[in-house]
């Protein structure tokens, strides 16, 4: 025995999984059936155009009311209607594609077409037994000399279909889909409820869309126009359509390609208050006007989730895994496709606007870096525009604040040292002594900052990053020179004894240099490298360096052997370890290291001296 | 005209929809195949039960095997077979549920029967085409006279099915499903890629799987076998099995219900190091001992995610939105018992071993206030068994903790005042200025104490929560008599003059009190209710309240008339100022105020002074 044959499905069976399964949420039937009725208007449309039909157009709206009484929602459009036979065809088979059919039969003679057909018919349809217990059809076709068709189903598989004549017939060309709305899905005999889901699905659908009177959509919404009809204005006002109470967006970039892949739409950089106010999943994704998702990770390259604005594409799938569209190619391209036209905005704003630029960084400093981060095309491209602010505010390119530090932080070797703060107000006394000595300081205090610098050390050539309480001053930038000690080596010896007794902690390694005498006493350090580990331990990077157990806290105490606090403390019999301990109690409240029970011990005894 | 007809569905319209929609992962194959192996495996062994096949069952193993070369994965189970009538059946027609049936016709026969059946027959066979261009099946039934049957198809609809006879029949009783693995598919001919999805899947399965010649998985895990049967060492060892190289957990709970759904599973409560290092998704998901998933999310209360362990339901709904769990009765069910059996659990630790609850209150502290908050039913049973730390690390229930400070904190209005602080370290004058008046301060510095303190303020009568630096302690805790002041009114006058010129700031608000002469001679405190409203602005919490605009910043500073330094402000001509100002200062740096320029500037005054 041999047999071939084909797998068939059983319909009863697999009429549940589709309902259950298609869609994640209930309100989606709206979307759809909405989608269909505008489908057929301007399939409508397009005949007229092609002359293939003849007939009036006449108002084509598409209509949807609610009788919360009798549980009934209805869509009604005035679009080309079905005839009993077209209804076999597309609603009684399952996932036969009417859409599809449609295009291929006139693909060739408007391109435009194509465009103009939303979704595909077929099995958005079913979705409205998500929420029905009986769905009726009413449609009227556009071809002369044909009946009106009445479809039923109660959900099941069996449908009932007949061709109501005279008084029973639809007046009117077009179709309408009536929803007995099931017990258990109550929220949509809502009129707010219904509201909602229109505007948040429907607002922008090309052919006008009524509810119970009123007209929902905008039918060109502005990234459908061209950037040449549009003003300033236009696009800011779309803004405060979009997300109301907002303030106004910095600037924008509109989208508009149409090869290798379709895409239209309007990306906004928003005013930023505060990191911890960041909102993604700002960008709408629409597929030929229809509302389809905000979450457009996957689509939209990480860095640019901070924008906010709206995305057409019918080349992005649908209703696919996560999994899969990281992996699909068209969406790869789109997301090249934005970081590009994004960088050349943001070089084309400060080529032309240096100081306007300079006003927006607070706000895009931040895009920029998590896209020089991720993104090493980005990075190319935004070196050129990045900025580097330094603690009296003054913003530099790279370049401008290579040459700027250049003759003055330079070491021994050649290298240009950069020297920052992550906290100007903590690291305060650091940063001052920095400013005496004619040295300029970063600010990098962003959530960012600790990895770009990382990423600008890598890449600028021969120069280095330290952070202004990494070393004392002498040693963070190296010169050929160096100040040289006023103290014997043995007073120097003593001086570190007499310091290491008073401060009697293992964690603070304790030694005499030779610094300026306007220097502080005793200045308190962290190693850049040691302090950048224990950094990265804390935030749970570095890979496997938990393995290796905790970085040790440690310090470095310089005493400045130059500082006339030296000679007091070597020269007081008895009280010079007191005097040392109070000398480092300074440096460690210079670093803002004095706390619990040692501060208020201090707080004590300097209260007592007054 | 009037018909009524079926609605049909295009099977290779809908096909392709199966494959892709499906299951979002591809290697979920594995997991359907191994499980429909195992499945038949179980059905033979309930028939043997039965009485119903008495032939020798032999070594009932699932074989898994790939041969990279061949391109082909087979996975081998001696079950019970099917012939080719039944593979019509069964496979040509999908989504017949196989499982179902079987259960229907044993069902009044054995009651285990029914729980033993994995999955169902049907679609999950399918799932093998979104790896394979080409499955063959090869299957001997157990039934007497049967022949082997031999089906082929290519992923289209079209199948063969054919009975070899001869020496191209089968030769043991059983079914071999042959994946010829499709050239996009390559991963899963790699040996490591296979063995790492079965261990993800299939490491608790009943049936012996064996994969290339090794044995996979664990038939028995312990949540299917009784309590009593086990010791301490094969829950801590399960334990290490599921988390390798985690430390052993705090204590565990076996969960074993039949009505009215079926739950068994062991959930643990895992050492947590710090806040930062909570995993969530460590709970994994079973249905009869098939892994699901790791995103328990919906099945397991909120506040238990970080819980760590196994639970094995077939009761909860698989493959559904998101949304549908949430509703779903018996999702719900399940969440209130895990709630009450995890309630239960900790209060009979607490009972019967307190010191070694008390040991683990570090780690559990924070699942107990956190469900505490978010579920009321917990609430009430955790309010015996939530344990307060005071600074001294001392630990006590509610109850304890009232008769504690009753005596001693009671103000003149008979409310009973707890304090707190939420930074030992940084607020430590505080803490030891309100431990010499002999009050008890708590310790609230986790990261859902600040909620955690509204809610006690809220259920527990007559009580209110004051951190230690919200006012001078007379103030937080008012009695009914105060210090008086040595200062004559004009004094005080004068005194809050000098003061307010010293200090020359407007968000200070200064005025003169009576303290005792042991008090600091400045006290800057910040007023509780105005604290937490800027908190919660901070934290992004507390409804609209941004629409009102920022808090100000504002602290009561209180100057002590009674201390000595007052009446030395008050002497001294000219240096009255400095002396107000130095004394400002120093209270500043107890409250850790005294930061950036004004430290840096404080450093230098103090150092020169040395």
């Amino acid at each position: 025995m041999q047999e071939t044959g084909s797998i068939s499905i059983h319909t009863e069976n697999i009429f549940p999984i589709i309902k259950k399964f298609l869609y994640s949420d209930h309100e989606i039937f709206l979307r759809e059936l909405v989608s269909n009725a505008v489908d057929a208007t301007q399939k409508l449309k397009s005949l007229a155009q092609l002359g293939e039909f003849k007939g009036e157009l006449g108002e084509l709206k598409v209509r949807v009311t609610v009788d919360k009484e009798a549980r009934k929602i209805t869509i009604s459009d005035r679009g080309l209607g079905m005839t009993a036979e077209e209804i076999k065809k597309y609603i009684n088979q399952i996932a036969f594609s009417g859409a599809t059919e449609f295009v291929e039969q006139y693909k060739d003679k408007d391109a435009a077409t194509k465009d103009q057909i939303i979704g595909q018919f077929g099995l958005g349809f079913y979705s409205a037994f998500m929420v029905a217990e009986q769905v009726e059809i009413w449609s009227q076709s556009y071809k002369d000399d044909t009946l009106t068709a009445h479809w039923t189903c109660d959900g099941s598989t069996e449908f009932t279909l007949e061709e109501p004549t005279g008084e029973h017939a639809k007046a009117e060309r077009g179709t309408d889909v009536v929803l007995h709305v099931a017990a258990d899905s109550d929220e949509f005999l809502e009129e707010a409820r219904l509201r909602t889901i229109l505007t948040k699905y429907c607002k922008f659908l090309p052919v006008p869309i009524e509810f119970e009177g009123e007209l929902i959509n905008n039918t060109t919404p502005i990234w459908t126009r061209q950037p040449s009809e549009l003003t300033d204005e236009d696009y800011t006002k779309f803004y405060q359509e979009l997300y109301p109470f907002s303030e106004p967006p910095l600037f924008w970039i509109h989208l508009n390609v149409d090869y290798p892949f379709n895409l239209t739409g309007i990306l906004y950089f928003p005013k930023v208050k505060n990191e911890l106010q960041f909102q993604r999943n700002k960008i709408q994704l629409y597929s030929r006007q229809v509302f389809i998702t905000d979450e457009v990770k996957d689509v939209v390259p990480e860095f640019l989730m901070l924008l906010h604005g709206v995305i057409d594409s019918p080349d992005i799938p649908l209703n696919v895994s996560r999994s899969f569209l990281q992996a699909d190619a068209a969406v790869r391209k789109i997301n090249t496709y934005i970081t590009k036209k994004v960088a050349d905005k943001l070089s084309s704003l400060f080529k032309q606007d240096r100081a306007g630029y300079e006003e927006k960084w607070n706000d895009i400093g931040l895009f920029v870096k998590y896209g020089m981060l991720s993104d090493e095309k980005f990075y190319e491209k935004a070196k050129d525009f990045v900025l580097l602010k330094n603690v009296s505010n003054k913003l530099f390119t790279l370049t401008e604040y290579t040459e700027h530090i250049q003759a003055n932080q330079q070491d021994k070797d050649g290298n240009t040292v950069v020297l920052y703060t992550n906290d100007a107000e903590a690291q305060h006394s650091f940063v001052a002594a920095a400013q005496e000595r004619g040295y300029d300081v970063l600010n990098f205090d962003q959530v960012l900052d600790p990895h770009f610098v990382g990423q600008l050390e890598q890449k600028l050539e021969k120069t280095s990053f330290k952070r202004v309480d990494a070393d004392t001053l002498s040693k963070l930038i190296e010169k050929e020179s160096t100040p040289e000690s006023v103290l014997s080596e043995d007073d120097q010896k003593k001086l570190e004894e007499t310091f290491k007794a008073a401060i009697a902690n293992e964690t603070m390694r304790v030694k005499v240099a030779a610094l300026s005498p306007q220097d502080a006493p005793v200045v308190i350090t962290q190693n850049e490298f040691m302090r950048r580990m224990k950094d990265m331990q804390r935030t749970g990077g570095g890979g496997g360096m938990q393995m290796f157990g905790a970085f040790p806290e440690s310090y470095d105490v310089t005493i400045n052997a130059n500082h006339p606090v030296a000679q007091k403390v070597l020269a007081g019999n008895g009280t010079g370890e007191s005097l040392a301990k109070q000398a480092f109690d300074l440096a460690l409240l210079a670093q803002g290291m004095l706390k619990g029970e040692a501060l208020t011990a201090f707080v004590k005894r300097s209260t007592e001296l007054l």
